[in-house]
């Protein structure tokens, strides 16, 4: 396959314009190409426009409503619960994370927790919307189940993924990761080039590690046993079970406060439930914001000027590759194979 | 060492006569005896009763002022700064989440980020704190540094544990977890026992995997480079540079947001400076907490109840252990050291 450049804002109208050709209403076709497009402009394309097929599939199929609206179920000064009634994971996001932030301008802070929801994208997208209102932004998701319990051979938690943004004088902080060791997009890539997988991400169907890429594929599909590994690994020796607990707390959050559905029990009917968590906190409400910022920006310069390992490339602050990876997106293009342009343009 | 069984009663007493008569006031003797005994009862002896002749000796250098009270130093009805003056760990932490928890009934939410305190001892004892109240309870620390960034020489991070507790029908979902593969004493224990090290715990002062426990502890107690790797082990092949940003998450809330003072710059003068972060965030927040509670022990219920892989022992749940170990302590006394019990009564 052969990448060929294309420019964020053409990329943005020929995603919007895929959604809106197969019956998404305009205004939630941009909001959802935005994310996408988004994630390929930081480098993230497991989390693209790739996925502009899959959302046309499950409206199809029924598991996403191209027209509906989310509800505010439950509400106090600093917390929403928000039923995405089967809606785009994006406009659903967008609409709980927005409501934090206005929310948390009056009350300091606000929490939102969303079921009934759909793909949201990357979490990384969420989170960082609150920091240019000087606010620390997070953003979490359930998912499909793909992953195992600490000693567990049926996938029962999705790679449920945490991100938190926090303002800095310079660029922000913005920590965006699955709660296991790799996501499934990382398997598939070994898929492709036929590589064998390290020892450490998957178990197979017998709770051994896995090595052949096609066959974990295989497994997810099928719903069979085995899975990825929480971050950690296998078992408690390398902090397997600290992974498996950050996974488990995602879907507490997402699906335990809103009473939706938990990974395991997402897809098992005509909808996604896909549930999420989002928060906003005014860095105000611990003192001066320039301070803390300041203060913020010094400790994030201070770990990544310090002396490196002989021949490694560099110390990264989370969400600084992602970012640097974003202004060349910007300046040169998103880099995207040729054949799925062309798929796109197709679906059109 | 032969391990002899005290009772639950009898050690606490003793530990807060340990702290007392070296100079402790009664009150807050009594309290700092209560969280280690609880570490001890738990088994998590790393951070219990042993802790007792450091903080002594920490009071000795001026590190801990055994007088002390912490103050508030800014706050809003969702939010407090508290400096924790120098004073001991527990009483400071103990302060600090009553008035999260006590500020929470009236806003439904509190965060506190503290600075200028010492060890506190377990992160999971602050945050399991809120759950009688129906709150979920988050507690975290930085700490003295031993943890090296992703692709770092120098130890810049503490083992910065993350503790989030969620109340259920049943017992509470409680995660507990330093962001280090492992704590340091956990290398303690290898060393007594002249193992080597798995690789993928620690790193040499060259970067290369340490196998020699000995030597991993000369470097922390010289200052040297190397020291432990993140949750997710070296570079970023099995995640390892997430752990690295949870350990730079809690810095970035306990210090960054406190104008504290972080993992690096802790013990540098006369004062350990730690920083903590603490919240409680009241369920019914969401909805009915009763149903949230029998919803959040659905999903725990049914992640341990699935299949497991042969020869395993069991899925436990997060906090399950400790409090089937406390169980135990409460009915059969708490297992320590017999040379260590005999220093605690040498230091009455």
């Amino acid at each position: 396959m052969r990448d060929i450049r294309i420019s964020f804002n053409d990329l943005l109208e020929l995603s919007a314009k895929v959604l809106e050709k197969n019956g998404f209403p305009r205004s939630k076709s941009a909001i959802a190409a935005r994310v996408l497009v988004e994630a390929d402009a930081r480098g993230i394309h497991s989390h693209g426009v790739v996925r502009l097929k899959r959302y046309i599939f499950e409206k199809n199929q029924g598991f996403i409503d191209p027209n509906a609206e989310p509800a505010i179920l439950y509400e106090t000064p600093v917390s929403l619960v928000i039923d995405g009634n089967k809606g785009l994971g994006q406009h659903v996001s967008i609409f709980a994370m927005q409501k934090c932030i206005k929310k948390a301008q009056t009350s300091h802070i606000c929490f939102a927790s969303v079921r009934n929801s759909n793909h949201f994208g990357i979490a990384g997208y969420y989170s960082e919307l609150a920091q240019i209102h000087d606010m620390i932004g997070i953003s979490m998701t359930n998912t499909y189940p793909l992953v195992l319990p600490t000693n567990g051979l049926q996938p029962m938690l999705g790679t449920n993924p945490i991100a938190v943004c926090i303002p800095s004088l310079a660029a922000p902080f913005n920590l965006d990761m699955a709660t296991s060791v790799v996501p499934r997009g990382k398997i598939e890539v070994y898929q492709r080039s036929a590589k064998s997988l390290p020892k450490g991400w998957a178990l197979d169907e017998y709770g051994k590690p896995a090595v052949n890429a096609s066959k974990v594929i295989q497994n997810f599909n099928n719903h069979s046993n085995g899975g990825l590994l929480p971050l950690g690994g296998d078992g408690e020796m390398y902090g397997g079970h600290k992974g498996f607990g950050l996974a488990m707390l995602v879907d507490l959050l997402s699906a335990g406060l809103s009473l939706g559905q938990w990974s395991r029990e997402t897809y098992t009917e005509k909808a996604g439930g896909v549930c999420h968590f989002f928060g906003a906190i005014r860095i105000d409400a611990f003192g001066d914001p320039y301070e803390i910022k300041a203060h913020v920006h010094q400790i994030i310069d201070k770990v990544c000027k310090s002396t490196k390992i002989d021949g490694r490339e560099k110390i990264y602050f989370h969400g600084e590759k992602e970012m640097a990876t974003r202004a060349l997106s910007y300046r040169d293009g998103i880099p995207l194979p040729s054949e799925l342009l062309e798929e796109l343009r197709g679906l059109c």
